[in-house]
């Protein structure tokens, strides 16, 4: 594949695969779809859905985003062997726009301690994957992993024999997040230069953030002729995480006139999309985080501000409202109309269909009830919470939580199942979060370890809502559960008791959803 | 000033200038103490202890950083003109090495739009500026504010003046982060070719992250001949803040083969300073940051790691280890001594004198009380709080709070004050946390805008300490307080009350604190 544009640069977004499989990242499968969506609605021109091979569910949440996303080409990542590629064009196949990225690592120390094989074998296997691959698909992208670590001739024989055996796209990683511009800038050069075939093919870098430079490497290999950046919103990924996608766009963009590059991504979208993942995840967005960050534009950064500045282009080098963040923030209230309620939505960068307005308003309203001042952070919170919350047996009929510095802390919850049983338990506990929890360990049965908690506030005021974050681990697995309201403890109990009804589902559909530890070990990075 | 070694690197640290001034980061004199010992300790080469002019508080600050650090030189910042060097002059002379850093802005945008000066008026600015204050101090460190968007050939003539005048640091700043790193390679090669005196002084850079590439914009630097580089813990200060001490360190020693650059920093310490800056400001370090982050290290990143490495190598390019991330989670309980506890806080890279050992053994045994089994996390928060919490006239002396959802949420707190006077109240409010900061202001008469409120576990299990971070509003001022107990509404009116006790303090000095508005804007950003 190729871009009439010489200048236009493609983005692939690896959100759902290589940043979904780092620690605190994982998604369920409606929440894989709606990330989709919003990718698609940034303009992104390839969205890595997954790895299919990796377990049933991944297959399932790849396959949906293939069959229900149109825009970009929806690309299935597979080990360079038929059974994981069958896996992967099975679930891609019904896309518009399909694409397989395969993948073989190719270092010295790769080939030594994970693969155990000879330079040959791997040429070998590789050329055997991508013909096979190409029988099935026109798209194909290949991946020589840890290729920042290869040696630069047996780099150059292996993407050689690739492009021979029928790959579309090459993408050169730096797996384990080690190279620096200059190095990588060369070694781009070189491939350009020296590969018998590089002409009809896309070049494509994939960077990972360990020493900094995730964004810097990968401007510098587009600077060498790679025109795709494999990236993910907020940059997230294994270890320190991928080169984030709103830098290196905003980057492109800030310095069009030094560089000429340009890319398809509608940039007002970026702070949205950044906030949609955050709010799914739970991991929250840095404050100094660059581009979409709270602090990333000075004179938003509110109250701390030191004296104001004469002229934002004094200390500004792109503008609030490029990226998605709006400058006003108009306050909403009860009174407030569906139409008031929707166009700031709207201005806050969400999209929703008449039938999600409808459920945000009255959420709305319900909050309005409670809270005087309604601000930007409560309307985002309304919309990103609004299809939250896994269904589940369990809900909450009752809670009662009492905090005594002098008799310690107690909770009462009633839960009722959705076989109509309803059962209440009083616990006592280090705090009343803590006897909370407890209380609804005892009443379901079910025994999880609690690994991380989380609270903050998405708004102003002291009524300001908060959003809990729980993350337990039970039999090995972490299952993280969010919610948000006014009262922190409702809110703890309600995140908690997702993760309940997380676990409860998952041991419904256990068989189905049987993992595949060895394709799971494969892939940790490429 | 030069290094007989050419390749030795001298990290010069801002965080308690640059970053301390950005929003979220402010710091009180002591925390501001605590962090300028663990730098020296880190082996930075200079410490930049803040902005004399900027108040009194801040003076006082530099001053007492000046007079008790030893090990490091001690910077003070300065505009360039002879009130402010003056200032800085008489906070940092008590240092045993002291340097002043004078600034001017040389950009067209910045000569224009915030000076109204001329090139001309420039030159002799910065010229008279570097002589005055060479007369008092034998170490001028001088910044071109906004270096980076200045024409290249006004830069070489502004940077020779103020070479002959008696500058022996020339520090090129990429003021708003707009760089990249061929362009910043170039700037430096240049000045270090064609600028007179290029060879008696030291060529510093200081990078903003605003497009991701602050770190590689300072490695491009010092390829091209800067060898000392501005920088803060966890990449902290305005907007995207100031490139990452912990990468660009962690950049030149992996890659020290490629390039041979190397630094004086202890990387075994990186780590535990970090913790210690997260712990003072609140501000959370990102699970997926470079070096210092939870998921830095892949087989550390717990449970959800997909699958066994079979070799550390194939996906790490540095080790735990080597930047103080200890691989071992001994568990301490009850039963431990204090022999094993201070074993254990060295091997978290903390040092602690006897008696702040014993007041945290103390700490250690009345949480072991309540708390099972003592994480890493918990002996982290242990130490890390010992000596917080602003002394302040209000002390907790009895809180009740209730949640409940059919009756909503009440509290009902007791404060003591140092006066002798007991106050109580009972106030309802949206959650317990809303009730009893309700309350808290009541009682105290002290009314606060709540901005931000956020409580994370900081070890693990169901009894798990929650670190609760309170941020308000008053007169226009923002407050931090952070508390850690088992409860988090304990811990979130700990927290409040550390904020009330700071702004009675506040008002305590008020007079003292004089601030300086027009300095403050001043320096917004070098």
């Amino acid at each position: 594949m190729s871009t009439p544009d010489p200048n236009r640069v493609l983005i692939f977004d690896t959100t759902l695969r290589d940043g979904e499989q780092s620690p605190g990242c994982s998604m369920t499968q409606p929440e894989k779809l709606r990330v989709a969506r919003a990718l698609a609605e940034l303009g992104v021109d390839v969205i890595e859905a997954g790895f299919p091979a990796a377990s049933r569910g991944d297959w399932e949440a790849v396959n949906q985003v293939a069959r229900e996303v149109r825009g970009p080409i929806i690309a299935g990542l597979a080990r360079c062997n038929r059974e994981d590629i069958d896996k992967a064009w099975s679930a891609v196949r019904d896309a518009a726009r399909p694409r397989l990225h395969v993948f073989l690592a190719t270092s010295a120390i790769h080939r030594e301690h994970k693969l155990g094989m000879a330079k040959e074998q791997i040429i070998h296997t590789a050329v055997e994957g991508v013909r096979y691959a190409r029988s099935l698909c026109a798209d194909i992208e290949f991946s020589p992993e840890d290729a920042s670590r290869t040696e630069l001739e047996f780099l150059r024989e292996v993407v050689e024999a690739v492009i021979e055996a029928g790959a579309t796209t090459i993408n050169v990683p730096d797996t384990v997040g080690y190279t620096v511009p200059e190095e990588f800038h060369e070694v781009f050069s070189f491939l350009k230069k020296n590969v018998k075939g590089a002409d009809r093919v896309v070049f494509s870098v994939h960077c990972h953030n360990d020493l900094g430079m995730a964004v810097a490497n990968s401007l510098a290999a587009v600077r060498a002729g790679a025109r795709q950046v494999e990236c993910t919103i907020n940059g997230i990924g294994e270890r320190a995480g991928n080169c984030s996608l709103e830098e290196i766009v905003m980057a492109m963009k800030t310095r069009e006139s030094l560089f000429g590059f340009h890319t398809g991504i509608d940039t007002k979208r970026l702070f949205p999309t950044s906030r949609l993942l955050s709010s799914i995840t739970g991991m929250a967005i840095p404050r100094n985080k660059a581009v979409v960050g709270e602090n990333a534009f000075a004179h938003e950064s509110g109250i701390h501000q030191h004296g104001m500045l004469k002229h934002h282009s004094t200390y500004e080098i792109m503008r609030p409202e490029d990226v998605g963040v709006s400058r006003t923030h108009l306050v909403l209230g009860k009174h407030s109309g569906r139409a008031a309620l929707r166009d700031r939505i709207k201005e806050l960068g969400f999209e929703l269909t008449d039938a999600e307005l409808a459920r945000v308003f009255e959420d709305f309203k319900a909050l309005a009830d409670k809270k005087k001042e309604l601000f930007d952070g409560d309307i985002e919170a309304l919309v990103l919470r609004a299809d939250f919350g896994a269904s589940g047996p369990w809900h909450l009929e009752g809670l009662h939580a009492v905090s005594d510095s002098a008799g310690g802390a107690m909770a009462r919850v009633k839960l009722r199942h959705s076989d109509g049983r309803t059962l209440e338990k009083e616990t006592r506990g280090d705090g009343p979060v803590d006897a909370a929890f407890k209380a609804v360990e005892a009443v379901t049965g079910i025994d999880v370890k609690l690994r991380k908690f989380e609270v903050r506030s998405v708004s102003m005021g002291e009524d300001a809502q908060g959003e809990a974050v729980v993350t337990v681990e039970h039999n090995g697995r972490a299952y993280r559960g969010t919610s948000i309201t006014t009262d922190i403890v409702e809110s703890a109990v309600r995140a908690f008791l997702e993760v309940v009804n997380r676990i409860e589902s998952m041991r419904a559909t256990a068989a189905r959803m049987a993992r595949n530890p060895e394709a799971e070990a494969a892939v940790t990075a490429i």
